[in-house]
């Protein structure tokens, strides 16, 4: 990325000592050697040595030396002498190549120097709370609230230079490709359904209040009514969640709709735009189409909506070979309708106790009863774990052959229902990839997941509920079920929604689907999730009446920037690509938000602080 | 503009009756006779002709004429029957040249037509409460609450088609010099100064209150203190206003910040980056660079820190003229220390009492005492005017010679403190040159205007304020001045700032300055503000605490994006450049916002409403 950075253009670099600034300190090369150039920058750090002064000097670009020494200017050298650690300077001078012996090959300019001939300090520092490094161990807290430091720090800075290419390059896509860049309101109105939304409390009409809006899915809807066609926006959006680790209370979304439109049409538009993105934001060159699973595969397989294709361990179903094992666990779960799914880790038969203990642990988080082993060993026949004395030689033969397992392997099943079976294996599948090394760096694996359910039951509310949003549109071979007033309520789970979502390298970048645009299905959608008309009206009224003027066929994705710049940065929080973020506790330490304000603020407002 | 609609790329269309949409309505041309097409939009209108149904057919392109005729297609001629206005439909047809006596020159599309062989109606639409047209005269309330009809019409379409052409402009130019977009927190803390923030309560910091963005302005400085040089933002700012007609709670902003730069930097990338919108977004060339006025020259010679130069009727001052006036009214303002400003209307002088009586009324809105007037009979020595019998010949004869008059003219003079006769005066100029016709249509005439006063006196407050704000630098040439303790405190009015804006024909499209980047001179300025070191920092303590670490010079600029947008696309109103936008009492009609929230959610925020 260093090598990309210093593209970025030349001009204009402003104007220090009188004189245009002629390069960025990262740029000079032995090339330059005998050029005189005026640059301007921060003191990484001075040393003196030998009657000399060295600066390391440090722009955008990157670090240079700059060598005061008396006999090239008097004054300079004078003025060196005040320089401590980050003052800002500017400095005129030739570039030299540095001595044989005193190149520093750990540097791009390593081979060069600028011997200083004018020096200005443009303004001192005091000493820093922590030094500008690229590999810094201050406590965040201390980053955080020392934001502007920790901002001068390489990886920060690439990475928000990243952030900039990855959202050029998206808009350059879609303008190519005729779509509009439309934005749409900040202060909004309370969602009826979703997170908890952040509100703001309206002066002009007292005991009111706006919204901020966690997605603008309704504002593209409705510029899809009005003819717009094709849209997107880079958008701010804001959820008041309980926070967790890496969520941030406001984050930035490419949202799409698109009319006229096919499911394939959609996702092959997203592919070019991911192609795209990964091509001019990081060289790379991802084939498209992407492979794409359906969510029922995806669960099979991988026993996740979100699987990681960077390595293998595929999870195997052995209900059929289990369902008369006289161990009483599997045949339970399976009498209860349950699946028995196994995972076979390879090599791993000498795993210990506590070793199995840690896996078991991580499916229980994930609602399992337990993780079942059987470790093969080495010899044949040597079996152990709970399972062993209850499988014959024939069902040890079936098993093999359906999971692939040699000698050395260990096996992993969790009996359950399918989703919890799945997931909790899934889980299980992660840990062991990363403990067995198996997933490559620099490797970039994209899927779609398909045909995710468009209904699922609710055992809280008594009643079907959306996987995704009211207005998402079956599958077209669905539609007729959707319709039919006799199809059975108990098989509605088996309905599919042309809903799609990507994921990167076992990450969620962005999902969508294609919406439902015809009254009658959508009135049907309805009353499947147990809504009157009335209810229906309160809770969608103006989207509802919107749809009666005549809606073409559309739909759209919407991706987390956030996330996605995360993962091409390679970094591992999205914090460290968002330039002012949020601690978990939805603080900004630096400007100190939220804050009390004045009584005077609050009765202009008509609103009162509650005391807990 | 339609021509450069028709530009939009025409791949990807979609899909619709299985097969490709292969062109937009509005791009057919007699070149396209012969041609299958499959086209799809908006039923226009309707009618039934001769037993042929005729469709105009609407997209985001423009209109072409369908014909349905059952020697075509028998189904699409029988699905044409049920089309009402605004269904959406789906064509396949063959491009057909329209016989001589059937071209509609009206139309781009107007020599041609499709003649349908499949038609499907895609949905369908009740009658809209106003005809989707491109001059509507429905009420704005109807019109906003039904947006997404409003947003149909082509002049509408035509403006966010322009707007998002001018983003891509700015985004193009800044990413092709090294400018870099970063994006600033929605979720910040109250700004000390300005208008009135939106504040957000916080759920999880019970009691406190983030407050939305007026600016990203500490952000961007912050930026520059973190070294990223040249930074620039399309962002929403927020402030609650009381709002006048033309005012947004919600508005959009180019915010630029640059490091290491003199005033003629800023200048100068910013005549490239409006010309380049004038380019890309109009086909335009705007000459650079673009002249300049000091503030004092353009108050002096039109009333105004945001002249309109479209046309002259500049102001000339006449005080030294009328300093031995007999008219008590000159004379005791200029012994005030006032001036008297006069405005020659050419060939005015047959004004009636009424016509001057308007201008007078609109001078004293403008807080002037009065509007002098003085009529210029054809004839040598017909004066009319109440200043008519207090002038000598060669009072006359001076009068005449410095501001131009000729027989036939109306000379306007008001007299008080300079900057009330000039503003006065100027809003009288700016109301003539409309009435005179003398403002051309399609030209663009860019000013910048530089040398603001630093501070003006705050009678209310009994001390100097900032004109710009507390961080804005003073132009080089008054450093000393700001400086020097024993500089007298009734001088400081002289003093100015390195400040400019930007003037596109009257209206204000952006302004911004140099910032102050040495301590001891921003120590200095709070103590011209009357601020004590502690008050200072209690108002701007995180930037004053970054200002020590290192800052480089910077400076920066905002656009006013809705504004700039409007004047471009010829609109009367930034309503018109904005897809969603609120009422003049901060509502949304169309979603209903603000609204009542729940005593639930009110709860969670830990606080109530205060009952008027």
């Amino acid at each position: 990325m260093t090598q990309q950075m210093s593209q970025s253009p030349r001009v204009p670099l402003g104007t220090v000592l009188g004189k245009p600034r002629t390069h960025g300190c990262g740029e000079l090369r032995a090339e330059h050697a005998g050029q005189t150039v005026v640059l301007a920058g921060w003191a990484q750090r001075r040393r003196d040595l030998g009657g000399l002064v060295f600066i390391d000097l440090r722009d955008r670009s990157g670090i240079v030396q700059v060598v005061c020494d008396p006999r090239d200017g008097r004054e300079a050298f004078a003025a060196a002498g005040e320089v401590r650690s980050e003052y800002v300077l500017a400095v005129e001078g030739t570039v030299a190549r540095r001595p044989a012996d005193q190149v520093n090959p750990s540097l791009p300019t390593g081979e060069v120097e600028v011997r200083a001939t004018r020096l200005e300090i443009l303004s001192a520092a005091k000493t820093p709370p922590f030094y500008i490094q690229d590999d810094l161990d201050a406590g965040e807290d201390l980053r955080l609230r020392y934001r502007y430091l920790d901002l001068r720090r390489a990886p920060l800075q690439q990475a928000l230079i990243l952030r900039h290419r990855v959202t050029k390059a998206v808009r350059d896509y879609f303008d190519a490709r005729g779509f509009l860049e439309i934005e749409t309101p900040m202060l909004t109105r309370s969602t009826p359904e979703g997170a908890r939304d952040y509100l703001v409390p309206s002066r002009v009409n007292p005991g009111k209040f706006y919204a901020l809006p966690q997605s603008p899915q309704l504002f593209k809807q409705l510029l899809m009514v009005a003819g717009y066609e094709r849209y997107f926006q880079i958008v701010r959006c804001f959820r008041d969640e309980d926070l967790r680790a890496d969520r941030q209370p406001e984050f930035t979304q490419v949202d799409v709709e698109m009319s006229f439109v096919t499911r394939e049409d959609v996702l092959s538009v997203m592919e070019g735009l991911v192609a795209h993105v990964f091509r001019e934001a990081l060289g790379v060159e991802v084939p498209t189409p992407f492979p794409r699973l359906s969510w029922d595969e995806a669960m099979h397989r991988y026993g996740s909506d979100k699987p990681d294709l960077r390595f293998g361990l595929e999870l195997v179903d052995v209900t059929d070979l289990l369902r008369e094992s006289p161990f009483q666990v599997f045949r339970a779960a399976i009498e209860a309708g349950g699946v028995v799914k196994c995972l076979r880790a390879p090599g791993c038969a000498g795993f210990s106790r506590k070793e199995v203990g840690e896996l078991e642990e991580l499916a229980r988080t994930y609602r399992a009863k337990g993780l079942v082993w059987l470790a093969i060993g080495q010899e044949e026949g040597g079996l152990r774990g709970p399972l062993a004395r209850f499988l014959g030689e024939a069902d040890l033969a079936a098993l093999r052959e359906r999971t692939g397992a040699q000698p050395g392997d260990l096996l992993l099943f969790v009996a359950d229902r399918f989703e919890v079976a799945a997931t909790a294996l899934g889980q299980v599948r992660l840990r062991l990839g990363d403990r067995l090394g198996l997933i490559p760096d620099g490797v970039w694996k994209l899927v779609w997941i398909v045909d995710f359910p468009l209904l699922e039951y609710d055992p809280d509310e008594g009643r079907w509920v959306a996987v995704h949003h009211p207005f998402t549109s079956p599958r077209p071979e669905d539609v007729a079920k959707v319709m039919d007033p006799d199809f059975p309520a108990e098989r509605l789970g088996e309905l599919r929604a042309s809903a799609y979502d990507l994921v990167l390298n076992g990450v969620e970048l962005g999902g969508g689907s294609l919406r439902i645009h015809r009254r009658e299905l959508q009135e049907r959608m309805f009353a499947l999730l147990g809504f009157t008309p009335e209810e229906a009206r309160a809770r969608f009224g103006f989207l509802l009446d919107a749809f009666e003027y005549g809606t073409p066929p559309h739909g759209g994705i919407a991706f987390g920037l956030d996330r996605w710049v995360m993962l091409l940065a390679g970094r591992p929080s999205i914090r460290d690509v968002i330039a002012f973020p949020k601690t978990a506790r939805a603080t900004d330490l630096m400007v100190d938000a939220p804050s009390e304000v004045s009584d005077a603020q609050l009765r202009e407002l008509s609103i009162r602080v509650e005391e807990g």
